[in-house]
């Protein structure tokens, strides 16, 4: 008599994100997966990114979105290789849908891939895509208990970038107390603290992902590498 | 033979959704489902909403977390009727658990419950909690473009309000474009600007909730009722 066997629901992304993993370490590229809420700033954070990381290695982003191509636009804009995955409205990316996108992309030129998943500080930090890091987003606008709330995405982080610090004068976000809060779930992470407006603390950011990709061996800097 | 059947995943939700509404509509209770991004302001709204909606009428809050008591606690602090459903870890509230919250409240004495769900623009809009209404908090931090980005739970809001107000001279919000996309996708509800930091536009938000709740009957404001 033949079983029937339901896996779980999980299974499936996984294999896809395994297999996007071989392909990956054959070409010798790393992926980062940003995860972030809505408004978080992940797409400024990005578009402040481009110009200067593109100096020290090739990369390409994925643009993750419930609908339009608004963030492809502003990335294509800079000159930067990007392409739009759109879920039409599921909460977070797949592993199966990136792995195809990952596969059209001239990936014997490519050092990163840099994936912005859906606005979502929850779902997406469930799903594994393949990547080597996850960074997490948070801005200074959402308040200071935000990792409490969040902690899986904090605890799971490679790197933590606290964004629209421009802001601090003016909303009641205590910067020490979340910066405790981020230690106690993730005592090793690098966060960043940056502002894409006027364009302070991006240069720390920059180092880590160049460091990641491979093009600054050893770097000099004590930043937790990618897996 | 018997015929298995598998239903939906949605339909236990559902069901759990339609019995909630049943005993709302024994008691005569209206209740309204609060949805936004960690960090939108849905607590400081609310914080702000008690004292003013506590004399007009008697209500309870539900609020949704994944973890931590803390919106709980800031509401319990200012005298309100308040209990805390936390999903460890899940992205929206499903309707069991707030059926059972609902069930122990004092319910012969409300007239209303708001419900603030778990911080997401994405998940909790597809979940029906057995809500009268759906209001949609959007700070004017997080992009003017949010709407097209997350149409889903702006088509079905009853209401909209745009938050932290106090931070449009700091921030790169286009206020009219925000809300021309927010009247291409919902050309019905009310959208109120409101700061929770200064008190700006709250009176319109506090009349439109006092409104549903049925204590000012017809209430002299062309406001969509809850359903």
């Amino acid at each position: 008599m033949k079983i029937k066997v339901y896996r779980d629901l999980m299974g499936d992304n996984d294999r896809w994100a395994a297999k996007t993993r071989v392909l990956l370490a054959k070409e010798n590229i790393k992926m980062l997966n940003l995860i972030g809420s809505p408004g978080a700033g992940k797409t400024a954070l990005l578009e402040k990114t481009v110009r200067k990381l593109s100096r020290r290695l090739d990369f390409a982003v994925l643009e993750g979105d419930l609908e339009t191509k608004n963030d492809a636009r502003r990335l294509a804009r800079l000159n930067c290789r990007v392409s739009q995955l759109l879920t039409g409205g599921g909460c977070h990316l797949e592993a199966k849908m990136v792995h195809y996108a990952v596969r059209d992309l001239p990936l014997r030129r490519l050092d990163m891939i840099i994936v912005e998943n859906v606005g979502n500080l929850v779902c997406p930090a469930e799903f594994d895509i393949g990547e080597h890091a996850k960074a997490v987003a948070i801005s200074v606008t959402e308040g200071d208990d935000k990792p409490l709330k969040y902690p899986l995405i904090f605890r799971e982080a490679g790197a933590v970038v606290i964004t629209k610090t421009d802001l601090l004068p003016h909303v009641p976000f205590r910067l020490k107390k979340c910066l405790g809060f981020i230690r106690k779930l993730n005592p090793r992470a690098p966060v960043f603290q940056v502002s894409a407006l006027n364009g302070n603390g991006l240069g720390g950011w920059i180092n880590w992902l160049a460091c990641a990709g491979g093009f600054v061996p050893g770097g000099g800097l004590a930043l937790k590498p990618f897996r």
